[in-house]
């Protein structure tokens, strides 16, 4: 696996520079900023806590923003330690020219220079470099903690490796690098959007549609195909099962049609205050801070539904999942391991998907965390991948919950499994689930779990090392006092096991 | 509520027909088809395979392709009784021209004409008709059956109430009319992915990206921002807290930078033969249908996780969910119903998501059927919307679950429900969860739900006429069997009731 910088340094601190904060956060990174803009630190802040919200609902996987930030005065503090820099100030080539001077006066040798650019050249930003084969050109795309695409670019004097460690660096972050062949003004992704950009403007200045119906004419059509598919792809399959060739006879034609305006309009003030005014009326009351929260909510939601298919960003995002799993090492067990407690394996969050119209966790998610606490116990005891290839695995007969108290969305849950009774096919068990940080008892789950031949679809007793690490913890758990939930029927009186 | 066509003809039975040809059946109405192509039959026979499948999975609302289809062998058979006829021909002015003329020489004085032309002007379309007043352009996306985006356009010859009556079915149909203030080649929607189009194929001509490299700039960045917002609601936010203004001042100057090649590229034959080859590389082996069903899967998840936020495309299928569930009236309980068996009020069928990587409904969602079946019970009971806002409900406080059969993705799944007994502040009730038409028990629920003063977070005795329904049916089902399964411990030997 590549190993990540340690620490990383962002000069600039707006919205670009505020989303790579977070993606190298999330990873552990260290960062340090600089901005000259007093408020810098409060805008990332509140970035910080959007982008926090977003990947709690995103994955279960340990992600963590558990790298430490700080603003730097200057850029030569900045970037004194730093492996990675990244620069995001405004889109002006001599600006950046200065900038990059700057950092190279300053940056440890071996370190990387990255352009945040969404349009300038890189073999004119590395001009002024003593040692250009170490700059390039990583653009990312707003909300960069969010969307993994980042075009890398290098410039005439950038060296190949620059772009190699570059590119193995961002996927480790759980980017997708997109190497161009050619510098090119705009790049590839901005080009594309630019020339839809110019198609708009006009269809607002010629009165054919507003701002918002050309946006509705996205949103409700070729947009949700474009979450999925390029234009390449969709052409394809507009061409049916005859594909590309009859697609580019049928429509290649309209090639030569008026159907666009090609040059871009002059930004007229009447243009300006038009497009500004028809914004303005498309966004109502609703504050910056509500839409990028209603933005977020649909990526994190459409990012997930592409994680079901492996599609696209969907699966940029299983791989990287997959990482921070193999990371995390869950833990199998040990000798040594003190089994005089009930079992504390898995730890989850109530997730605003799973609440109902009441705001509480719905029924059916207590099982299905429960569940969760269960596959955690079996990867405790050694079930992995192999075990269950080799087909066998353990099968829910019997489950008995109780009930206790409501929780609500967000909120933290701690499960505590004990096994109350074993034998070579069958594990007996208990979950309690309690409200995190020391919370009381939310609901509790008995289960019969039963050792199969998945492939026979029958009972048959489990392997070793299994069998014996589940007799070893049912033994030390069976000194401990039974819960009053054990063994009820259902609607059965409380009292009935303390009389 | 808008009274929906009974019978539509579609002209032409290509993508785009045929794409209409399930939008119209799964809303119930039937269709007349004519093609030319001997093999249109079987094309649309694999489409709507697609589009019932889709939709099964989009929504548990009584969505059923309940409209019957049938091929005429002439354009006057197919539109002789039909109230919405629609044109798909291909898109070649002169074609569509004849078929309308020999469309309208046929058709009932009262039928809407429209065309699903992507480019062609309607005012041009309209010049040979005799009443030019009912036709419009009505052009959708492919795939028509999910995608909500339909463009409206009338010629200078259409009357307004024309374009009314068509935004009022095609709403009523779960699509989402735009209407185009002037008439314009490539309409709206066309022309933004016409500029994005022509940029594109610039890249491939000048190497600077291939075919799917373009393709992944899209997915894996600003498409997963289309399927949200469009273009303008994009840039609003890139320019932070200071909106739309501040945007333009920082990028408007970029509308003269070489961003966009702007001429449309000339189609040599070298240029088609590499995005032949280029289109061909990208799909791989995979075929058409493989590609198609991705898309639909991909789709299908995107909407669904759009429709929990109630935004873009999602809030299209919430409103016209809420449409099918009002036309169903979900049945309450009367004095004349036949209380002698278990009640049958719940059926469902396993949705792809259910499955874990075995292929079997994952445990919890056993748990979740079993509660849309309890809510289905006390919809039959009476309690509604005004019961739940007026601060009472049932809540569950005990399950006891027996996992008897695994069940896999699709198969149809049949509820039983019985009251075991109640008072007037419990039900205790028990589900019997059948494989579809007659198949085996797979899994049981016992139950004990408590109704509850929600506000107050208590117990409280329901109210009439809930009570009284409860108690007849405990009293009618006292006298059947008592299931093996009810009072069971977890882990109770099997035979302790027969003995």
């Amino acid at each position: 696996m590549t190993a990540l910088p340690a620490k990383a340094a962002l000069i600039g601190c707006g919205v670009i520079g505020a989303g790579w904060a977070a993606r190298f956060l999330l990873n552990g990174i260290d960062v340090v900023l600089h901005d000259p803009d007093p408020d810098a630190p409060a805008r990332l802040e509140r970035l910080l806590e959007r982008a926090e919200r977003a990947w709690r609902r995103l994955t279960l996987a340990p992600v963590r923003f558990h790298g430490g930030w700080r603003f730097a005065d200057s850029i030569a503090e900045a970037v004194a330690e730093a492996e990675w820099i990244q620069e995001s100030v405004p889109e002006r080539e001599e600006v950046k020219r200065r900038v990059l001077a700057a950092v190279e006066a300053a940056a440890p040798p071996d370190a990387l220079l990255a352009s945040s650019t969404s349009g300038l050249l890189p073999s004119r930003l590395q001009r002024d470099l003593a040692r250009p084969g170490r700059f390039l050109v990583a653009h990312p795309f707003n909300p960069v903690y969010l969307l993994p695409l980042v075009e890398l670019c290098g410039g005439r004097r950038t060296e190949p490796a620059t772009l190699e460690r570059a590119e193995a660096l961002l996927s480790a972050l759980g980017m997708h690098p997109l190497r161009l062949h050619h510098e090119i003004d705009g790049f590839v992704a901005d080009r594309l959007m630019e020339a839809l950009w110019r198609e708009a403007l006009h269809l607002v200045a010629d009165d054919v549609a507003t701002a918002n119906e050309i946006d509705r004419a996205i949103v409700y059509g070729p947009g949700l195909r474009w979450a999925i598919k390029g234009t390449f792809e969709v052409f394809r399959l507009g061409g049916g099962e005859a594909g590309m060739r009859h697609f580019m006879a049928q429509f290649g034609p309209a090639l030569k049609l008026p159907w666009s305006k090609l040059e871009a309009p002059e930004l007229t003030p009447e243009l300006l205050e038009k497009i500004v005014a028809q914004s303005d009326a498309q966004a109502g009351d609703r504050s910056v801070r509500e839409l990028e929260e209603l933005r977020d909510d649909c990526l994190v939601s459409i990012l997930l539904a592409l994680k079901q298919h492996r599609h696209g960003a969907g699966a940029v995002l299983a791989a990287f999942e997959e990482r921070l799993y193999a990371l995390s090492h869950s833990r199998v067990m040990t000798e040594e391991d003190d089994l005089g407690q009930p079992l504390r394996l898995f730890a989850t969050r109530v997730q605003p998907e799973w609440v109902d119209y009441n705001g509480h966790m719905t029924e059916s998610r207590y099982l299905q965390v429960f569940g969760d606490a269960t596959d955690a116990l079996l990867r405790y005891l050694g079930m992995d991948r192999a075990y269950l290839d080799a087909g066998f695995s353990y099968y829910t007969v019997e489950t008995h919950i109780m009930h206790l108290r409501e929780v609500a969305a967000g909120a933290p849950l701690d499960l505590a499994t004990r096994i109350l009774a074993a034998d070579d096919k069958r594990i007996h068990l208990f979950h309690e689930m309690y409200a995190g940080d020391g919370g009381p008892l939310l609901a509790t789950a008995e289960q019969m779990l039963l050792h199969v031949d998945t492939r026979a679809g029958r009972a048959c007793p489990a392997a070793e090392p299994l069998r014996s690490r589940v007799a070893r913890i049912a033994e030390a758990h069976a000194s401990l006092p039974r819960p009053e939930a054990v063994g009820r029927r259902v609607g059965e009186p409380r009292s009935r096991r303390s009389a």
